[in-house]
């Protein structure tokens, strides 16, 4: 292992129980009955454990989109073509796609990275370049990358993370692009859960029928060519995963080192948890669910990781869309520890009567 | 009943089916799998059939929050002493209360609106006051108000409304702040729905189990006193309602009338949408449920009106706290709309390959 990588593993300590203590007296005091925000107070409480401050700030919001392709795509697994991806990216750096709005009206910035999408990209400002190949093997056949391939690209997620960081960043969302990455994502929650692909395989992008059986052959193929070590996520990500998850669980773990609280978006950011909270357990307490997708294996991810979404919505568009509803979300949350007035200031009666 | 109420309850028109439309095939050419915003994709078409544009702007937003006391506060039905109600009007006006908090979050402003607060105030640039009357009489003992001061009350919603929307608003949020105003809300629902006391009746701001009995105890007092008339919403009003509760259905008339969206809260907004959609049936289509309240009879409310909340965050504070995070929400849905590029646009290859 990298030196990068393992010392980033080694920083990630346990959420600071006194911020947290702080920050839950402080819900009691302000001028609400206690409890009645919910688990946005749950939300605030984790936050301020996460910065280490009872009073966490969320001003700085970023929203890293990572995008990669997937040799997989060739077995046709996806309602999409494979030149989407590099489109989409595109798309992405015009402004034009749904994480541009949704970024936009959560106070978000977006930073796109390139994993490596066939075709690669001109410099642009909003776009970041860390290709490790064009695109995966087809893991049916085969490893999708090399072990080494597959720490590169945890070290390259732990390298934009940085990068945003010395750009001012107070809370970080996950998002991806990749034609063929819930296959992918699929079969590396069957690999760390020990669920079938039956139970963790959904309609990606929205396939038909036949093809949704065809994608689960496809997925029972590469776990059963590559044997992908459950107990080790750099094995997994090598042999089933994708350039982009294994981006964002590099992102996940360098948030985490850094004290920064990561919002995770649907199935493909939740892949990248799995492997990110295998490698340091701890960086599960860092990771903020925003929503709950529609890909049946979402579900099973989020147990595993034993989180809740904040939010329910019917999504399966990735981009990070439902993460930068959960930064917005996270963001009112911390609003309400550091803006509203206590009992006491406000000259408000408490419950008991008194003031 | 006087004739501007009339006026308005006529003047409210069924959705307009073409923006509709117009909006649901946009939705199928924006650069995202068809269908893969969900809830949010079903949200934007509703509000292109409420504001009769297939590209509906949220760009002024308004939060109003009324207030008022409630006579019934005398047979300790709420945690809180009765002053808490003036006091948090002060609250909103500083700026310290939650409202404050998440509708800043949201870009809304917030109004604030005296529909009959014991002790009054001085005036303020938040303030409008409308003031029925210094809170309602105990209904637990005979009519909360006259029929009279009921139609005052949603006439007042009205011209509420009527003078927001002059200083531009296109969307509106209700919020609430009355001790003892969830007994109110839930006696109306009782009335209204046709279920029992014990049904409906929650903690409220937070009541002992003991106080739980008592609270359902004075709302079968109530009904039995005054046998309140489910068929004629403002008999109900008069009978076991609240200032604030006719104004908010007021605001939600006067908004449905003008093509606006009404985002509604929780409870107490719950209250006066059955009183609201019980006047003009076709008002139900103007309402946005941001969430469901941990109050039970909320849910019963929900099913009532045929409204499925966007949120479930286990809120229970009022205010128009949840109406603000589901005003954000219809701002990003509608966002999408007109701010997404569609696949030929964009370059991006649809789903049939084609582009």
């Amino acid at each position: 292992m990298n030196s990068s990588l393992s010392q980033i593993l080694k920083r990630i300590q346990p959420l600071d129980e006194a911020s947290m203590a702080s920050a839950m007296k402080r819900q009691d005091e302000l001028t609400k009955p206690r409890g009645s925000l919910g688990v946005l107070e749950e939300l605030s409480v984790k936050l301020a454990g996460i910065c280490r401050s009872p009073s966490p700030v969320l001003k700085n919001r970023a929203v890293v989109v990572m995008a990669a392709d997937h040799g997989v795509a060739v077995e046709g697994v996806s309602a999409y073509p494979q030149r989407v991806t590099r489109q989409m990216v595109l798309n992405f750096l015009n402004g034009g796609a749904a994480i541009n709005v949704f970024a936009s009206q959560a106070g978000a910035r977006v930073a796109v990275v390139d994993m490596g999408v066939i075709g690669g990209f001109e410099p642009h400002p909003m776009l970041c370049c860390k290709t490790i190949d064009s695109g995966t093997k087809n893991m049916a056949v085969g490893p999708a990358m090399s072990r080494q391939q597959a720490i590169d690209s945890l070290e390259a997620g732990i390298a934009v993370a940085e990068a945003e960081l010395s750009r001012g960043m107070d809370v970080v969302g996950t998002g991806d692009m990749g034609i063929g990455n819930t296959t992918a994502a699929s079969a590396i929650c069957a690999a760390i859960t020990g669920k079938t692909a039956v139970e963790v395989t959904g309609r990606g992008t929205g396939i038909a029928d036949w093809q949704m059986a065809h994608k689960i052959e496809v997925i029972n193929r590469a776990l059963t060519v590559n044997r992908p070590d459950g107990a080790d996520a750099i094995d997994v990500l090598s042999k089933v995963g994708g350039f982009e998850i294994g981006g964002l669980a590099g992102v996940m773990l360098a948030a985490a080192a850094n004290n920064i609280p990561v919002v995770i978006d649907g199935f493909i950011s939740g892949a990248a948890a799995l492997l990110a909270v295998k490698l340091a357990p701890l960086c599960r307490e860092y990771l903020i669910a925003s929503h709950l997708s529609v890909e049946p294996g979402h579900r099973i991810m989020l147990d595993w990781l034993g989180l809740t979404p904040l939010l329910n919505l019917n999504l399966r568009l990735g981009e990070g869309t439902g993460a930068a509803l959960g930064i917005w979300l996270s963001g009112t949350a911390a609003g309400v520890l550091s803006e509203m007035c206590t009992f006491g200031d406000a000259g408000v009666s408490d419950k008991d009567g008194g003031a």
